[in-house]
């Protein structure tokens, strides 16, 4: 038997599933205090028997690397009382003989959506999701990347618009992208949620050209096949479109992977299935 | 016997030397028309034998991932003559045996620094050179980066410093980071080459900001353990502690990375060596 946690900021998904990443069986739940989260997950997973291997799909910042002291648990964080919480630890207290594979919540999904999604059959894929904040999952060479810590790319700086005052929302670094162009920084740019500004609206465009200096800054980078957009603020109609056509026109030519059909930058085929889809595709890692 | 050939945009090297990255011979020429320059180098090997692995080194853009159609090839450059010049086919020419291994020489500097180098031990290293262009390579765990192409970070887009008025020599995208920052780019800015710039010229404080800004964008995609900034434009003294001071500024206390002893950004320790030591470290590959 194969358990699959995600576990999101706000929810929690359990599950029994495939390497193949096909979820069999699911239970969704609040997230909560870390010690009760993990308790449900694991009674959950009790009533159906012993996993063999769990793989966790978790939001960062959290240890992903095999062999470092942190590996498996939640590192400092806003998040009251998931500071230096493991993860990994938490769950052997229940099953000692389990093996588990761990990776951030948007590497899952970046996984899930290179494997048996949008970008099924590539090998360097990235997976963008704007919602409170901005997160990348990267696979490179089909290894997904980690390095001192993991990306981190909501934090990037970008220019800024010709047209755009706006200070920024991150209270780190203001103008970085999640500070210019996450879900808070629209709400609080133009004065109503991003889900209440109309298909026409100016924010749009805004929202493109950020989007497209961020993926820019990827290309230049790790050079991915195919980017994929998601997230509660990727859903507005014709965003992936904007993002496209902005691309071609700021990559002047230089890029040869934007000279193709419009569709470097394509929304999710998971949906919201893609983290706990991911999971399962690390059993073994 | 290992050869190992490091192909610049003005000078060759063709060596013979160790999987551990040890230079045994070397031979330096100039870099002139594609068959010219392959034959001198082929030449000088034959007269010491016949190599069982050849490991290139070699300017972008150039094909590095095997099985795809344009490995071992000069991609579509302004070089005459080189474009769709196949290295390892005329390498093969003469020595039809050999095991071919090749990647950019960006990325052979990289993994030099992180093998015997200023990074030596560590898994997830970037290297840049400022030069007459700016270019990285990336190590990220293990791997070397290639994506679709191989990093492009020259011409990653940057926010511009308050105080730059100039509009950068990029012929691509103008004000990227090489438009902005590369050796051309200093010399058109302030009137004279980098190297006629004294330690205390405005120049390098601006050089710094663009660098450090650069530099975060690598942290926030691939979060690079330590980065090497190395080529002709880097050597004034002092800029290093610049770019580690602006780093932590800029950073805001976010990448537990920067956080250390502000030796995040180091120069190089294997000099003009880095990418035929490089080229070496790719045997088998």
């Amino acid at each position: 038997m194969i358990a699959g946690i995600e576990l999101g900021g706000t929810k929690t998904v359990v599950a029994i599933g495939t390497p193949e990443g096909k979820v069999v069986e699911e239970f969704r739940f609040p997230t909560t205090h870390p010690e009760e989260t993990l308790a449900v997950a694991a009674e959950w997973l009790r009533a159906r028997g012993t996993p063999g291997d769990i793989c966790i799909a978790a939001f960062g910042p959290v240890g992903v690397v095999k062999g470092r002291e942190n590996y498996g648990k939640i590192l400092a964080t806003p998040k009251a009382g998931w500071s230096d919480f493991s993860l990994t630890g938490a769950l052997a207290e229940v099953f000692p003989e389990a093996r588990y594979s761990i990776d951030t919540d948007v590497n899952a999904a970046a996984l899930a959506e290179a494997r048996i999604g949008a970008a099924a059959g590539l090998d360097d894929v990235a997976y963008i999701t704007i919602g409170t904040g901005i997160g990348a999952g990267i696979l490179s060479g089909g290894h997904l990347i980690h390095g001192s810590l993991h990306p981190e790319t909501g934090h990037l700086k970008v220019p800024r618009h010709p047209e755009d005052t706006f200070k920024g929302v991150c209270p780190f670094h203001a103008d970085c992208l999640e500070g210019l162009a996450s879900g808070p920084a629209i709400a609080a740019r133009w004065g109503k949620p991003a889900d209440e500004l109309p298909v026409g609206h100016p924010a749009w465009d805004m929202q493109a050209w950020y989007l497209a200096h961020g993926i820019l800054s990827l290309l230049a980078i790790v050079s991915p096949e195919k980017v994929i957009v998601g997230g509660g603020v990727s859903q507005v109609a014709g965003l992936h479109e904007k993002i496209n056509r902005l691309l071609v026109e700021i990559g002047a030519g230089y890029f040869p992977v934007l000279l193709t059909d419009g569709d470097y930058v394509v929304p999710p085929a998971l949906g919201q299935e893609a983290g706990i889809c991911g999971a399962f595709l690390l059993t073994g890692s």
